[in-house]
């Protein structure tokens, strides 16, 4: 008699490196079978352990621009030098087998996103849900520990990556959603539950 | 460094008769500490079992009308010929122990509770957050059984809350949220998730 037409959730999630991203999207997409994850297009050089067609498409800068020509992107941004960008394709796939679209993307991927849904580019696009997600450290200071812990990356990269966190961090008053990631189980029971509650959603202003 | 301001939800509850509402909401009050139930008035007299003070406060018409005249209401409303209304006092008290407070209103009180709050006419209560949410269940027939099999209510009475149920269930799109009340374990989960996710929602809009 009365449901909610059935809609795709378009999830964008968004935080600085070292925030707990990754786990908490590892463990949403292994819960929630309807959610797909979408893939970027990345020219930055694939890293240790990272797949072609599972962490990102790796592709050339020529082939980047091409497909900016072809209007392939969804929205696309410069980080440090690479290009990323969200492939229409890959959101699409999501919207035609009637699965959620997790998207992993930088605040200016993000915002850029938000503006094309909302420029009505993309009718097919529009009439899904769309709720974004920024994931905070509980303050700078611990996101240093935890980049100096992992031990992953040189002194200046540090350095550069808590420059770029305090940027991102400043913007998180655009996201529809905030969760201070201080502790991980409370942190993925807070993100799951987003996930459920907006497919209830009524309103989707 | 980064947080919501601390805000007390306002979490407004309705349902036609016989959609498991009361049941639900018994299971929020009892996992969730921070949520204070907000008690209403009521000029009907009370059922067997209700407790005043705890069910609701069963006051005189005069008692009611006089509490009108001294602005006690937050919203009020009368319903087959019986005054309900929802007392500022008890909305207050939620926000001023920094607890979330959840009332249970039918449409009518929540349509005007959301004119309320919209025109600004109750500073601390418009800085709080507000939810409300509509639980329907699967079908007029299914509420018929599920009235039928309570054996509570005579023939007629049961006619009356069937017309009055797909009056109310008619206007769920006034809602942010929509539960479709068919299995109570997942409708309770939704239910739980969408208090957790609204405290963490930023754009309050």
């Amino acid at each position: 008699m009365i449901s909610l037409e059935n809609t795709t959730l378009l999830c964008v999630i968004s935080a600085p490196s070292g925030a707990g991203k990754t786990t908490l999207c590892e463990r949403l997409l292994a819960e929630f079978d309807q959610l797909n994850y979408s893939v970027s297009c990345t020219t930055r050089p694939p890293r240790p352990g990272e797949e072609n067609g599972k962490d990102y498409y790796f592709i050339s800068e020529t082939e980047f621009h091409e497909r900016i020509q072809q209007g392939d992107f969804l929205e696309y941004a410069s980080v440090h030098g690479y290009q990323y960008g969200t492939l229409k394709s890959q959101v699409l796939q999501g919207i035609e087998t009637g699965k959620d679209v997790l998207m992993d993307l930088d605040v200016q991927g993000a915002f850029r996103l938000r503006r094309t849904l909302h420029a009505n580019q993309e009718d097919a696009l529009l009439k899904q849900s769309y709720a974004d997600i920024f994931i905070a450290p509980p303050s700078i200071e611990t996101l240093e520990k935890r980049l100096r812990s992992r031990g992953k990356d040189p002194k200046d990269v540090i350095g550069r990556r808590l420059d770029r966190a305090e940027k991102e961090c400043a913007r998180w008053s655009e996201y529809r959603y905030l969760i201070v990631n201080d502790d991980l189980e409370t942190s993925y029971n807070i993100l799951r539950s987003i996930l459920i509650a907006e497919h209830h959603r009524v309103r989707k202003s």
